[in-house]
């Protein structure tokens, strides 16, 4: 049974994309926001890489997406004002997000493991009423996902073994880490974080420890699971 | 006007004498707890002491309580359960401290900036219902206060300077390293710490931002300010 569970934030928890493209829409009028929102989206990746690989220091998420944020907007033929940035800090929760959390923060420590910095997590956590008791994730480790010291520090710092740990994300690669560095695992498909026409994670790829249809499920499915009479 | 403020949490949030106590009449029945608390805690500071000098790397709070509740125990010619160490995450708040930390984080970015690691401060906020948005201090800065450098780390983690961050504390030396790393002071004295013949911190020996009797009056003191007209 773990003690504590981890989160993915960016997809699992809060639905990026329609929150900044109607952060776009608002910021920079006229543009096809939700095209803007995906071609940010799309340098998260090789932003973290530099750093993963070692060709750059620990450079928090925050500035990593200022600095893509004027790489797109250059691409989209506009000057975006650098407060659109900050749009990270108010991304709207999937529904059964905040009553999931709820219910499990009764019976379990619950913490951010994302990609995002404690600041943004901070922030991104009072507008989206997540519950966390503190914040892990890349700038506990000063690395990114999915860097096994990214999950190892993690627990280190909840000064728990992996065992006792379970990493909750919407993708697959995430939950293959985090079960590579010892934690358990619960895939939760977000069918829609990519839009109607989402082709990746839409089932689980592997045999995690569990897969549930939403928070509320996997709240229901941990309560059962502790209820049941040990062997 | 700070946007967050961070807290001393051992003594300044929580009552950590008579908590303390009371485990250790639990768990050592027989013994004058209160004089076990008290040698307990006097180890405190030369443990930390040591990781400050460099004779030491960082060593997590709850590692260092264990070693000191050893020595403590071996000197009163017991044995301890290892398990009494945890007792520093159940310790109880001061009763302003709940109502007012909730009044406080409608407005403010609230976290720890205490020597407590980020198991342990996650633990004790659970038991003590405090509404942390992140854990900072010494687990962040990998030392311990007062070094500058466990108040500046906190500023970053935050991604506010200084002057935008206000330390708050029962502990006249805690302000002063605050106030020279650039922070914002807001002392609360608790005349009762360290039982009834306290005769430390028992007035601000500074002009300190704020000077307040209790968690309520800061946050009152705190809204009148931001409701005041500017120059």
């Amino acid at each position: 049974m773990p003690q504590a569970l981890i989160f993915d934030v960016f997809g699992t928890c809060v639905d990026w994309r329609s929150s900044i493209a109607r952060a776009v829409a608002k910021a920079l009028p006229g543009l096809d926001a939700v095209a803007f929102a995906d071609a940010w989206r799309a340098e998260y990746q090789p932003a973290m890489e530099r750093v993963r690989s070692g060709g750059r220091g620990y450079v928090p998420l925050d500035d990593l997406h200022l600095e893509n944020l004027h790489r797109v907007a250059a691409r989209f033929g506009v000057s975006a004002p650098d407060h659109l940035a900050t749009a990270w800090e108010r991304l709207d929760p999937w529904p059964d997000v905040p009553p999931g959390l709820a219910t499990l923060h009764r019976t379990h420590i619950l913490a951010p493991c994302s990609n995002g910095s404690i600041a943004m997590m901070a922030r991104l956590a009072r507008h989206a009423a997540l519950p966390w008791d503190c914040i892990l994730g890349a700038e506990i480790a000063r690395d990114y996902k999915p860097k096994p010291q990214v999950y190892l520090a993690s627990c280190t710092a909840l000064r728990l073994p992996p065992e006792h740990v379970m990493m909750v994300a919407a993708h697959n690669d995430d939950l293959a880490a985090a079960r590579a560095a010892g934690l358990g695992t619960a895939f939760v498909a977000r069918p829609t974080e990519h839009g109607p026409g989402q082709t990746s994670d839409l089932h689980p790829s592997a045999d995690w420890d569990i897969v549930a249809p939403d928070f509320e499920a996997l709240a229901a499915r941990l309560q059962a699971d502790t209820n049941r009479p040990g062997p």
